[in-house]
């Protein structure tokens, strides 16, 4: 039997200019009745005010990368987004005292993912309701990130139990009316599975799950100085998910030259041009895909 | 007999977010035999360098608005862009003392616009090269903007003749391979016809050109405070120089409501949810679609 679910933070804006999150949780915080559920209390959060209204992704530095337990308790990080990051804990608990049993952080990507569920740990509530969701949204894809643990610095870690989506190809700063629309349901989704879980109703979820478990972040080519010299192959482009074989051209430089896969084995690269990772010099995350047996319990 | 063109600019960068035309400068400067023909010098200009490092559209103001005459001559207008637009005045000449005769601005957008000539008038040079362009290559469009003269705040209106180029659907701080190796091709397409103009051996120019004449630029929905209400419907998103009748969805209120377009004839929108206009108010342009007889001289 698994414990009851209190309260769900529905998470928006994190970064400020990817606005599917920041619009879904104005609708939400608008017209409350929707996530209003009887078991439990769900609360929305515009994570990061200031880069909302300056449409941008941060201000100081990424947000979401501002949730290391150390970096919370060091005084001389007073920057916005060390702030912000503070702020946030008061509001959701830390991760020894928890105020929400289930984040939920709203992004969005320039790469072609979908409806992309990361999980914040491996836990089996996570797993279940991936599960769940990937069975009833067949665009929706389940992948775990190399750092899938509490100790990573993101706002989702700030609790075991839920996770971010992501969804594209959106540009930033506007709004798709299908991926909006398409993660709107989602949420319902996510909301009605807890409520009938809660209620000792659980709802149907498959025995088995396909994971995209992510081993390595490519860089794109660069010179000395870190200048691109190339970008994502023209036959890569928008394939995440797509299945990358040893010797594949994944790069094309500016001069004309196709750069290969130098990896043995088949991989699945996802967040393949994803606007905000040039500056992290990630081109593309590499995934394994596994099916995994699900616990019949939680 | 044309006169002949002398000086041809190149331009990227006038958004600094607009990577498309960064790129394509930087691999000219760095690859100058790719951009030179015998009869011309063709020159190339980064013209929003801080914009670009910091990868944003403009610092203060859009550097595209920033080329009114007026307000290059008064003196009480210095901020980043008011000065970077005297600084550009300098390089390419002013609309009474050019120092360039052609001028080829790359941007790029969020809009599914493919690739999209803007002339900068509708001198017959530029409406036989758009023809031509067009000939050649199926996904090239031309349009004419409301304020299709010198007189326009505009980069390009600085010269007569020349175009911007828009290409998309390409989000803000990506490479697209695809659009960038088409615009590239495009860019050669233009110096090979000048230079055959220049050598008295003009190419073919087919007699009838389509054009897409901007009418009218429409808003999104919006509260008494200027939230958005409503995104493009998703049967609308990505239709761009697609026909819009009278009665079709054109908004999807975040309610669920859809908003029909209140017209009495077929338009056919252009610019449909490109990033940076929503802060200029514009969910789309209008035009209408002509077809015109193209004069045999230039």
């Amino acid at each position: 039997m698994s414990k009851l679910i209190r309260r769900v933070a529905i998470v928006g804006g994190t970064h400020g200019n990817e606005w599917t999150g920041v619009y879904l949780v104005k609708k939400f915080q608008q017209f409350p009745a929707l996530t209003t559920r009887s078991s439990f209390e769900t609360i929305t959060l515009l994570a990061n005010p200031k880069a909302i209204e300056l449409n941008r992704r941060y201000i100081d530095q990424d947000l979401n990368r501002s949730f290391a337990s150390e970096d919370l308790l060091n005084p001389k990080l007073i920057n916005y987004e060390n702030q912000r990051a503070r702020d946030i804990v008061a509001q959701l608990g830390s991760r020894d005292q928890p105020q929400v049993d289930v984040i939920i952080d709203l992004h969005s990507t320039t790469s072609n993912m979908g409806l992309t569920i990361l999980p914040s740990t491996p836990d089996p509530f996570n797993l279940r309701l991936s599960a769940y969701l990937s069975q009833i949204y067949p665009d929706v894809r389940v992948a775990l990130g190399m750092n899938c643990t509490q100790d990573a610095p993101l706002l989702r870690s700030l609790s075991p139990l839920g996770f971010t989506i992501e969804v594209g190809a959106v540009a930033q700063s506007v709004l798709n009316a299908d991926l909006f629309l398409k993660t709107e349901q989602l949420i319902y989704a996510v909301l009605d599975y807890i409520e009938a879980l809660n209620q000792g109703k659980p709802l149907d979820v498959p025995s088995r799950l396909t994971l995209y478990q992510a081993i390595e972040a490519i860089d794109y080519p660069r010179d000395a100085i870190g200048n691109l010299q190339a970008f994502i192959h023209p036959d890569r482009q928008f394939k995440d998910y797509e299945p990358l074989q040893p010797d594949e051209p994944i790069f094309l430089t500016f001069a004309g030259e196709s750069i290969r896969y130098q990896g043995n084995s088949t991989v699945f690269p996802i967040f393949i041009n994803e606007a905000a990772y040039y500056e992290k010099q990630i081109a593309m995350i590499l995934t394994e895909k596994r099916e995994i047996e699900l616990d019949k319990e939680y």
